[in-house]
């Protein structure tokens, strides 16, 4: 998906919004960047900006109009700080991360148009694209920069890429975690030995147990220990146990 | 929830990068943000960059340490490049909004954590975190700017805050919990608390520490306790000095 989407940007007048483009670009892997009518020059701050991303700024496309720079692509997504006059298919980030996918599925080049630093898109230029996007701003501050708005698209196409990779297998939390985890018999002998302790130290009275013992299997119950943890709990239970009996045999 | 999220930036060495930062939060409407030892200056560049969200630079609170900087938040998530030698909870950012998002809803503060420009977080400050969140970058090219990241973050946390979920109020890990979450500082207590009872016990060696206390900041770190179950905890740890000095004493 992410190598059939392109980023044009609309004559822009800071070359380091070209550079700092660039670099959130190949952040989320994706290398197809048109310049339509560029004000600015892809100078020192551009390249200093993109910050290891300059194969992108080399080749870019400069082209002279919209039309040229999304002729091959079969859905062209506007950015819009807000809805205009005229209503158009308007999405959020989101949405529109989920309509480009499904069409890059099918084959098709997706562009992504973001218009000048100060303006926008002008009405003519939205009504060349199939959709509209707009990131939902605060409404009393919504401009936003136009690099930053290249990053939260882009962020959403790869989110929207990598979403169907589900092999969740071994992960905890998101994360491959480093040891198996604790089975639940392990766990009913770590909260046997827990309780055990308690008593020792005179912390839990056998008699009026209150709810101390459920208070304490929720707390690790919700945890999801690993083996490695359960052992390491249980080694310091032993050394307190051990501090207990000596502390009660010299009483 | 926008109210109660806070950016912490350290060591930030570029003020164009601070500035961008004022701008991304206030583009999404979040607006307390904590500077932990700044190496640069807010100067001109800052303010061009932050483009009519100065009063967030303005207002930003300086400090000199993470501490100082989250001490009043129960939920403190770090920015982290890749998962390190000790796995650690991880999400990506919409993972990682909408946990914030039940936490905001119990009435927490939440810290999200961003590390140098050069090197990130250290993995000291990473373990001062109760999450991890990692931004899904391209694997040959994943050095995101510091700004593009709180750009992303902060854009998820608004996507978050828009959404018009069910009422999750009070509940965690989807049941209605009964007590507030401990703070940061309340939970800093306790992890030296627990240090030094496992050194009363002889469970842990202060001149060959290993990797002991780091594996239990994680598990209780991932727990998230609320304040009962840490003055619970604690009253444990008072429970087994109170044998370790009676042990020790009649030795």
């Amino acid at each position: 998906m992410l190598d059939q989407i392109r980023i044009v940007l609309i004559s822009t007048t800071h070359s380091g919004n070209i550079g700092a483009t660039a670099r959130a670009m190949k952040n989320m892997g994706i290398a197809d960047l048109a310049l339509v009518d560029p004000v600015a020059e892809l100078d020192s701050e551009a390249v200093v900006r993109a910050s290891g991303a300059v194969e992108i700024l080399d080749n870019a496309k400069i082209v002279g109009t919209l039309e040229e720079a999304v002729a091959d692509c079969s859905m062209v997504i506007g950015t819009s700080a807000r809805s205009r006059h005229i209503p158009w298919p308007l999405c959020n980030p989101r949405e529109c991360a989920s309509k480009a996918k499904q069409a890059a599925g099918q084959g098709n080049k997706i562009a992504l148009v973001f218009g000048r630093e100060s303006s926008g898109l002008t009405n003519e230029e939205l009504q060349r694209c199939n959709l509209h996007v707009h990131i939902p701003t605060d409404e009393n501050f919504s401009s936003l920069n136009v690099a930053s708005a290249v990053q939260v698209l882009c962020y959403e196409m790869r989110m929207a890429a990598l979403a169907d990779t589900p092999d969740e297998e071994d992960l905890q939390w998101g994360v491959p975690w480093d040891y198996e985890l604790a089975t639940h018999e392990e766990l009913e002998r770590f909260y046997e030995h827990l309780e055990g302790t308690l008593v020792d130290i005179g912390f839990l009275d056998p008699n009026t147990p209150k709810q101390l013992m459920t208070r304490l299997r929720r707390l690790y119950g919700r945890v999801a220990m690993d083996k490695v943890e359960v052992n390491m709990m249980r080694g310091m239970l032993k050394a307190t146990q051990r501090q207990a009996n000596q502390s009660n045999s010299k009483k």
